[in-house]
């Protein structure tokens, strides 16, 4: 088989000294904290768009990634050498799993039949190459947003022939998931959503959406697939307004539309900050709701109001998500994936190693800090202390649903001082600094 | 009674070729649109915080306001001097709706009992200066978040004597609008959120906000409270973030507590633009969940992040507001309240009268234009034939819940041509700009 | 000759009444506004990239655009299509002008010696049919950005063979533009910025950068090149940082390598709002420093953080732009470009008809709005009443240089009270809009 | 000597693994970095105004702030007993400066001349503390924005009578600046902008502005005061926007006035990320330039678009800065004065101390982390390497000025092959973060 990345051998945990930048300084796959070895913790996966189809290319300017594949002319070729270009790129990251929509793996042909053509020859070598290289399907999506057909939505759109389209591309895309074990399948609406109210009818477009997911429900459970379906909030680009615009959005419609017991989230950090949120109340807000699915690893830019998609490389995101996820009890069968572009202006295929580095090393030390900070537990007893009074008395009542405004009024009136505690905002960052810090 | 403002007289209307700035251009308060005359439509309300208590504070700055009540030194006094000058401003302006804070009112006193007594006091003068002016109360609500005990929050507070509070003032805040026959109550949790989650159980706190409400469902029942109760949602300030960020937020909220039934969304422009929204989106989606309530009426600067509350002047915002109004049948039993305050550098009392009426001819003008788009129909016959697509054949049969993946799949890949039509978004915006300019 | 346009014929101003879709509203191309048509006021430039190149791609989509002259497979083929279409679009919406980048009329060959015969190639097929049809070219520019290349910067790259690429490349678009008569020529930096300092020498850049501009201005007067050079900033997108932030950061540079007095500022309106500034802030900005050259006609969306470049169509934009150009005494040399272009949805050639009659009867009716509020000077008058205590006495000798601390702070100590007016914001905003509605 | 913070006593550096919260971790005040002290190289200082004078106030709620000098009814009594207060603070957090507005330590009196007087009362105290307790002045400042007659701006105020007063102010403001031996005097325009275009007349303003300062020069010049004179940028609040909106800003202004030999400026962290910048950008801005002069060390909080003024507990952001200010080869004579204020919610005296600990220990970590990149160089060498193709031939060519258009087009006719190289921007981010875990 040929190599992809010839210039790039194995890499290894080297620990935090190592100078050599194609090592892991935290990322120590079989190293066990608490009950798991950091790689179950973790669940790393490798997106395939990102990694094997991006090109660099952004509205001003033209591709810019050098890619060994590139040469390759007949685009069931590409196809194919990208495949193998994947798992030799996982292999050498020790990345346990991948994430993949339907038209990243298989070009479209010329029309939905030949296209499901050649999804499954595809689909048939990247079972083979699962199986060699032991690698899992953390999820598969249809990609409903690049096609112009998609111009007005997919499940949103105006066109009955476009819904059909969606409709039938997304069964096949549950049928590639199912098929390739995968354990999760995404929802992303990325034409979901509308570009101007002047030209939209909302209510029919969120009905004909809610349609269009019990349909898969449905065909789910005509087929046996188990897989945990995730919707991934996002707030606006490419449109003026995406439906799913974040995890208390998703939790209205799903609740709306009776949908929320099939259905968990996907959280993508720079969608969080796009919707005016950090990552950790995202996840926190599914965490509560009980729908924390699955997480997107990557990081945007405060300065910027588009989705930059950077590597994850901020140590108090990754230890903040990383501490969420230890209070949900884990990720699976949800897991990490870098939904993560290289910059354009790195465009050496090593950038993508250096880059995948970056990030595994920094959620690494993320989830070594944070399982620190909750087993010492600096965090959790100051918060502990500081709602205590409401586990006795009249606290208690309250919380037991025995007292009502009567009571509480009477309570209130007699009651003629009221001393708070400071919430002590400073001290807590400075201890988060320090966990961070002193982490060996 | 004694003449608070000297140098306004009765506005009145002079249409829109006037050019006395003391005057309507074109809010006619009588004059009939469709089936109701301005008024009924538009339900103007007075906000009493911003119109007499506030006096142009900010960050940086201390008071300017020059207000003819301030030369009072009892606090009992001075809340004697402005609910008089209430009444005159709402006269003047032919205002017919008012709102208020339980301590815009009247003053805080040693205690809760004092408290409660002095809004007794107050209160008693208020009814009678509705009746004699025929005046109405469009909502009341209690501030529980500017005193330094809400510091932690009032339903989400961490200490359970400030809860306490909290139900003792938002019953008595219940009581006192049911005094004043208060067609709405309203809740804004301003300090319902958090600063760090650092120090927050996000949990409990959204638990407890719910037993709150739970509880104030079950006072007015208990005492038979009709009016309508409505959440008002902001996404952050003064807090970092806050539990009811935005119409989404608020919907997911009230359906996991199952409120939703006894609950109806209050929504202010300015609010909706800190949230990434558009006041027509946040309308539009209250109203297609049934959940519009009331609307408060101001507009934001985009430049700006924090909630400028400014009079709305702006005509495509009050045409796109009024236009949702239209299609819900009316905002009875809510209205339209003005919570904008004049500019800091407005300081002279003429400037109320002229902010007033910058915002009632700028929504009177909204409704008619709006009113007008809506009669002769160009938005909505587009939109019409765009999803035409859904009335009949397979269309018809999603709709109807007949079909499923497979039925779909099977057309699709029979269907080969798919052809979209443009959305025409520039002409609509430039129809709308016609109706605008072109209304008389 | 191809026509290109089948379906749309000459757009005529039909006034404010015509319900044709098809016909100016408020454009009337030679109707008198004071001294001057309303052509010449407004000296509107079509956008030779948005209009004849853009395809609609997105960050998630490809093409959608419906342009008749998409099958012409031959790139010199192509461009020449283009160039025909091009000046039927002029003809049929009466635009004098255009403007383009070098790589938007003639494709890049296998080197710059090709790619240059290549343009000059079309650029005489260019000047032909601009004398035929009496069309200007309000000004050229090079694109230094879309080619891989230029990943690194144009100006302000770190490689001296770029460096040197640019300057050959930007001679030549000087040359081209001075061949068509070109009255303006334009600097748009679009990969001179940063994607993160980490990496970056911005001194040295930013020396390049103006080493770069000063050989443009020695080469100008080498050729004898009489056009306006311009600047045009944005703040960011596609790079992080753009050095040319603002009007500010404009000037700022400028002054510091004493190249103010060779370059004025073409000023996009969206590129202002993303800056965080008003359209009207950034024209006024550059006014008063004898500054400003032309000005880029579009709209972003407040809610969204990106370059959208919508055809403008907000009517308080284009008034308060227009008021800055009256008082500018005009915009000549520079005109009105639309930097405009449809959106991915309004994907049919009428759609392109409809958004630039949207913006040019936007633009004319701010211009008459405009134009009337400086005759009738309620703002004016307003402004010149307010700071009248600066017009004698103390105020006076102030403003003369004749007085400094120590005479200030002797005035001060004995002038014990002081007394403000107010701003009356909200009344000159309930002005504008009785303008606005009531231009006939 | 009344005792203000009893519960607290002198901090030291107890070392990176203490769990004492009233220690420092990583400011060891005289340990040596390089060639100086971390007291040399960090210059800290108290701001008087947040920490003696705020009280918790925001716009929803009134004070908070728990403070032991609350009992003094007396203005004068209260503003000695603060003085008192704020050496005992500065003594137990081994601060070395302070900084504070002329208003933050006196009390207005009824007239300037009792102003003045007051001021005098209490700097002759302050002097005398200044003495006892070894302890210096970074900067003085006058607040020419607080009181309502400085609405309509100080320096750009439109009322003569204002402008008179506040030169006055400033004056005197420079007076006890020189009287304390303050060695920078800070000018912050707080109301030295607009709420609205309609109403300003923005050229005049700014041309007056420099008026008033120029006047400052002078009289700077007359007594002998030899301190650096600084501007402090922020874009907008309390205006909506501020004529000295980002460092950029402040040059062009600086530069069309010749102002800029005078003038160097003060950055503040969160003034930058409200104008769209990092902190770093702005540093490296004004370094550049020749124009850094101090700093206010906060943060700001991504999500929210107001100044938080948050105390500094970012590691990325101050080991940014500190590269920065150590390439600046140091601070002084400015300093990093911690512009920053405990969050409302963290009330006690005690916090006062645990959020300079965290901003003292958080800058400290920067320095050390900041002083090890230098040192080993792995950006720096990074840096240099990528523009070493200007170094030589064609491109020293460049540098020095000797070619121009011609011949570079020339070379790049010839040259037919371009290679890029990558930017690393991942690799660099993650030896970023080796840094700052790793440092000891």
């Amino acid at each position: 088989m040929k190599e992809y990345f010839k210039n790039v051998s194995k890499i290894s945990y080297e620990g935090p000294e190592s100078k050599n930048p194609y090592s892991f300084k935290y990322y120590n796959p079989d190293e066990i904290i608490g009950n798991k070895s950091m790689r179950e913790h973790l669940r790393f996966a490798m997106s395939y768009w990102h990694t094997l189809t991006a090109d660099g290319t952004d509205q001003f300017g033209i591709g810019t990634m050098i890619r060994s594949w590139n040469n390759e002319n007949d685009k069931m070729d590409l196809a194919k050498a990208r495949m193998e270009a994947a798992f030799e790129f996982m292999d050498k990251l020790d990345l346990d799993y991948f994430c993949f929509h339907d038209r990243d793996i298989a070009p479209e042909g010329k029309d939905l039949t030949e296209t499901d053509s050649n999804l499954d020859e595809i689909v048939t070598i990247c079972k083979d190459l699962m199986k060699k290289n032991n690698k899992k399907l953390l999820w598969g999506t249809a990609n409903l947003f690049s096609n112009p057909r998609f111009v007005h939505g997919a499940g949103t759109t105006c066109n009955v022939d476009v819904f059909a389209y969606a409709a039938g591309q997304l069964k096949k895309a549950i049928d590639i998931t199912k098929e390739l074990g995968g354990e999760n399948y995404v929802f992303w609406g990325g034409r979901e959503g509308y570009e101007t109210l002047l030209n939209t009818d909302m209510e029919f477009e969120l009905d004909n959406f809610a349609r269009l997911l019990h349909m898969a429900v449905d065909y789910a459970k005509e087929i046996g697939f188990k897989g945990q379906f995730l919707i991934e909030p996002k707030p606006k680009e490419p449109t003026k307004h995406q439906y799913d615009f974040d995890v208390a959005a998703v939790l209205a419609f799903l609740r709306k539309y009776e949908l929320d017991k099939y259905f968990k989230i996907n959280i993508e950090a720079n969608h969080a900050t796009l919707a005016g949120h950090t990552f950790q109340h995202e996840i926190q807000t599914a965490r509560i709701n009980n729908a924390l699915g699955s997480l997107d690893a990557n990081q945007g830019d405060p300065n910027l109001g588009w989705d930059t998609d950077q590597f994850p490389t901020n140590i108090y995101d990754t230890t903040l998500a990383m501490y969420e996820v230890l209070k949900n009890g884990g990720i699976a069968p949800g897991g990490l994936n870098f939904d993560a572009k290289v910059r354009r202006a790195s465009f050496e295929p090593e950038d993508l190693f250096l880059a995948y580095i970056a990030g595994m090393d920094t959620f690494a030390k993320g989830l070594r800090v944070a399982y620190k900070l909750l087993e010492d537990g600096p965090i959790e007893n100051f918060i502990k202390e500081k709602y205590s009074s409401f586990n006795s008395k009249i606290g208690k009542d309250i919380i037991e649903g025995k007292i009502g405004f009567n009571e509480l009024e009477k309570y209130a009136l007699e009651n003629t001082s009221i001393e708070n505690k400071s919430g002590r905002q400073e001290m807590l960052e400075s201890i988060v600094n320090q966990y961070i810090l002193e982490d060996k």
